[in-house]
This record gives C-alpha cells, structure tokens and sequence, in this order.
C-alpha cells in the first residue's frame, strides 16, 4: 500500500532528523544544530527546567551558550516512538545524558514538520528531568 | 484573504481546546478530560518529573489517579502562545499552579491535531517545572 510505504519512509526521515538534533548536541555544531531546525519565529524550546524559547533566535543562542558550556554531553537514546501525521511529526525519546559530573534521565518530546518537498525540521524540542519513579512499569 | 481568516479561526479554536484541558483538570472532569484528548494509542503525556506516558489508556489511568489525589490544583495561564500548522498545532503555555500546600511554575507544551471534518484534539502534552532564572528576561 502506497499510503503506508509513504508513512514508513517518513517515519525514517524523522527518526534520522531527530538523531541529527542529538549529533550537533554532542559535537557542539552550532551549524548542524542550525540544519536541524525550522529557523522562523514559531519554533519553541524548552530545556530541562527552563522557561520556553521562543523564536530562532533565543533558540539558536541558547545553544551557543550551551556548546560554550564546560560540560560535553553524550546522549545515550532509549525509548524512541515516531508518530506521523500528514507533515508534522513528533518523537518521544528518553536521553540518558552522560556529563562530565553526573548523569541524568531526560525524557524529550520533539516536534517535526515537513516543509513541502522539503525536509522534516524540528520546530519544538522540550526536555525535562525525570525525577518520579515510573508508577506503570510493568516488564 | 481566506487563508488568514481560516488560520484565524484554528488559532481561536485551538485556544478554547487548550483551555478545555486546564478547565478539566481544575474540576477534576474525567470525561471532560477525554474528550478534550485523542483517544488513541500515540498520544503521548509527560507530566512534571515523570516518564513518557504513551496511549491513551495510561494517560487516562495518570489523570484518574491524578484526580483521586488530595491536591486540588488551580491553574493561572500566562504567556500562551497558539502556532497553528495545517491540521496540528502547538501550544506553550505557562502554567502558574496553586495547590493546597505550595505553587510551581510549570512550562507546558501542548500539541494538537484537528480531525477531518472535526474538533482539535490533544495528542500531545508535556509539563516541566521551571527552576532556572530566565537569562533572557528584558523587561
């Protein structure tokens, strides 16, 4: 069926633009983390235990600052679900951030829109630090 | 012009469907809650602190649970702001929380997607306390 060849391939798209947000993080690559995102107004980020940001600019500087920063992270990925839908898609994903310090447990939703004939760019991204111990683990 | 008057009314629409779910969650509504949601299996609930919750049936159980506690929550929204994109949107939203016992200021991103022919429907939220003095705040 064409529809859910169409709906796979794009899964595959979000899912490669959501591990190049992940790359440009760990590399601190200002210019790939510049590809990854819609650069307009409407975009919005939500670091872990930040207010939002709101606009390319406040984004794009937050990670100036944060590549500026003197802790390089890795992200270990775990848990990662693509939902599409049309031209918007969004990922949940569970970054397990190791530091120079200390780890943490990250649980993001990003948000993903597809330019038309173009490619999927992230227009939301929103983390935070995962401190309740999940009550419906089961396996 | 059509296009703008259109995108005029979503953004008005996905206003009152944002507001539906806070005015749920005051009055500790269950089926005022699902039917602000999609109920399907990728919708996707990150409370403060916790973990992904994903499909309807766990986000339902989260907001019952929710419901049942001892803490009335009542919600002053500022600084909300509607992006509407085709057939979804996205909302951030500050939610100023008071309770029985202390406030929190918890950052919300709220994302929606209208059904064919139908209402705007949650398919996405995440809340995160915020604990960072804003940098960028100017005036």
């Amino acid at each position: 069926m064409i529809g859910d060849s169409a709906q796979d391939d794009d899964e595959a798209l979000v899912r490669a633009a959501n591990r190049a947000f992940y790359d440009a993080f760990e590399r601190r690559d200002l210019d790939a983390m510049s590809d990854v995102w819609e650069r307009s107004e409407r975009v919005l980020c939500v670091h872990p235990g930040w207010k939002p940001l709101r606009g390319w600019g406040p984004v794009s500087g937050s990670f100036f600052a944060l590549f500026q920063g003197p802790s390089q992270l890795q992200f270990i990925l775990t848990d990662e679900q693509v939902e599409t839908a049309g031209s918007m898609a969004w990922v949940s994903v569970d970054e397990n951030i190791l530091g120079d310090q200390t780890g943490a447990m990250v649980s993001a939703v990003n948000v993903f829109r597809r330019e038309e004939d173009g490619p999927w760019r992230m227009v939301c991204h929103h983390g935070s630090v995962v401190t309740v111990p999940s009550e419906t683990e089961e396996d």
